[in-house]
């Protein structure tokens, strides 16, 4: 008897769980705090670009350019300039359906099975899943509290080089790192643009949760870095996203880089545009709500943030270390050796906790495994607080941990 | 001097136009009647649903099922009752970025380079240009005014099978087919369905057109006769869209299978989402005003049908043939032997008119050469009369046309 099912590929990834409501200590995922969803701001701004050009919509990409809503792309340059120094130009921005979209549209253009890049080595696991199902390889560098270890990435470098690698690029979020909540620092980021130049190789900047940033001074974005010395191409393309600033469950993010490689990323992108209705909104409200609405958010987020180190020193104890990060949604923490947090798994989820274990967030999941990361964001400092101390509890049980 | 345009893979399609403005006459894409987006209506809904449940926005999905916003698939599944007489659960319906995302989705889910599909002789050009880049092969069935031939269907599988292929599916759009506008009868759709079971084939069901049908009644899906059948699995995939029934620009269409289907379809959509603004705006309308909204959309577009096709034969006599579509936007123009309507495209385009070519819709590009379509969905009266005059015009002077 013939079905559907059974004509699919043999290779394809599991079947998804369709998902559903949540355990009530859910630190996981890029979720945020619902009481600083701007909602009101966005059904008057729905409600304004909807009475203006609503008729736009009866064509495909309201009738302009397929790169995204202007107003939009104008918003994201000149924001960029204003709160990164990074010279933007309306053109080098191609609106996404989410970052995600724009990860997809950057490993099309790059990859190829078999190929090699390389990463931090604690990074976004959603990236690290994507270049598994292409089949490429990974390496991690190393991170510290200025970001990513130049001299570890240049030994890498050479290594590969030596062993007749070329990586096909660097992948970096260095800005309020995903998930280790460091900046790196201008000097590095020099130093990562000499190396990547030198050896020729791309750079993919990932700045998703820049704007949330509390313990640190913006800097320059790498793109800037790059396009600023004439001396030589540019080889950075700079992704960025409202699923932090303003809500995830909105699917707007965007792409910058020169207009050649803008145009080439969008013959990639055969979706016939980004929703209209979103980005319309999103341009409307940000164009003059942005930067008052991302202030009040990071007030939230760092108060939050404060608890949860506090919890996780004061449930944990000593045995588990976590740097305050400077910025974001996340903390990391990190078990003495031996520990395997993939183990508390399922005691945690029977006393109402998740968590990401932190292998799926590590290049290498070995080291991964005696860390985790918790995604503060959207819970309430009471839910934190019995959160981490039931987590603690399921750590003590499942591990040597005192 | 390293650039990242020159890092690039070698095999990419051609960097993308970024768009803008279009020509006076451009009847070319699936753009609509700017007049009939209810754009008051999905205001209103959006500060209903922002008011509502805004606060949700904050998590993924809503915090609900990854399938898409519960009451968008819910309308869904009670159109498709209401509609075209289609049993359908919540859970059998994955919201999808457009109904392009739901082809894409299939795609991967059962095509691999090499592999054969069949599809109608004319079809959409989309669905032709992406089984290019994927290195996929393609066959055309023979298409009348009762949709598919199920008799030249039945032969091309016969002969296929000898030859040792199994096509992976059978892409058929039977209810207002692109460019065709026929409706595909009962008897053929359950003729087509007996074939794809005894050769083992999958039928990909694209309804994207379905809503905006005046023709003819609307006949069940084929999804909807193979479930019914239950003497033997399911062999359907459907896809249907709002794009045609409220604006092209929102970018929400729907995948419809059972629920092993969908999981697996699910695990293949690593976007975190379609947009939920739009999912909610949608919904909210959709639930209370869709039908009333098709049946004047619907309206409008009969009518200006009629004048296209009218101002089709004033213009262009009796030597290029039309038949009136049954629903839909688009007229599909067959010119005599020997024309080559790709050689009109630059005058056209002088004189401000945009068509598309029929090679490009057509399995058979020498086939689909003598052939154009025209979209009427956009243009007024007035803009039909002139701009079909202007591409006579055109054609008398680029070809033996009398």
């Amino acid at each position: 008897m013939t079905d559907l099912a059974s004509l699919f590929r043999p290779d394809l990834p599991a079947p998804a769980d369709i998902g559903g409501p949540t355990r009530p200590f859910a630190f996981v995922g890029g979720n945020n705090d619902p009481d600083s969803v701007p909602f009101a701001g966005l059904a008057e701004a729905a409600m304004t670009v909807m009475t203006r050009e609503g008729r736009n919509l009866a064509t495909y990409n309201l009738g302009g350019s397929a790169l995204g809503y202007e107003p939009l792309r104008s918003f994201v340059a000149r924001s960029l300039k204003d709160r990164a120094f990074t010279d933007c130009n309306v053109d080098d921005v191609l609106v996404t359906s989410g970052s995600l979209q724009g990860l997809d549209l950057v490993n099309d253009a790059l990859l190829s099975p078999g190929d090699t890049v390389i990463v931090e080595e604690a990074t976004y696991g959603g990236m690290l899943s994507r270049l598994q199902r292409r089949g490429v390889n990974y390496h991690g560098v190393k991170v510290d509290a200025n970001g990513i270890d130049t001299d570890d990435l240049g030994q890498l470098l050479e290594r590969l080089t030596a062993e007749g690698t070329v990586p096909r690029y660097i992948y970096t979020i260095p800005t309020v790192q995903n998930p280790t909540g460091t900046v790196m620092s201008v000097e590095r980021r020099h130093a990562l643009l000499d190396l990547a130049h030198t050896f020729g190789v791309a750079v993919f900047e990932d700045d998703c949760y820049a704007d949330l940033l509390w313990g640190a001074d913006r800097p320059p974005t790498i793109r800037q870095l790059d396009q600023a010395d004439t001396s030589r191409g540019n080889v950075v393309v700079y992704c960025g996203s409202f699923s932090k600033s303003i809500a995830p469950a909105l699917r707007i993010g965007y792409l910058v880089a020169d207009p050649p490689v803008i145009a080439q990323l969008l013959g990639l992108k055969t979706d016939a545009g980004t929703g209209a209705l979103e980005q319309m909104v999103l341009a409307e409200f940000a164009s003059t709500h942005f930067d008052d609405h991302v202030d009040q958010l990071t007030s939230t987020l760092e108060a939050r943030c404060a608890h949860m180190v506090d919890a996780v020193r004061r449930e944990f104890g000593s045995s588990v270390t976590v740097d305050p990060p400077k910025g974001g949604i996340y903390v990391w923490l990190t078990f003495p050796e031996g520990v395997d947090t993939a183990t508390m798994v399922a005691g945690a989820a029977e006393v109402g906790v998740e968590f990401n274990p932190g292998a799926g967030w590590s290049a290498d999941p070995v080291w991964g495994s005696r860390r985790l990361r918790l995604c503060f964001g959207n819970q309430s400092p009471e839910n934190i607080d019995r959160g981490v101390a039931a987590l603690a509890d399921v750590a003590r049980a499942s591990s040597s941990l005192v």
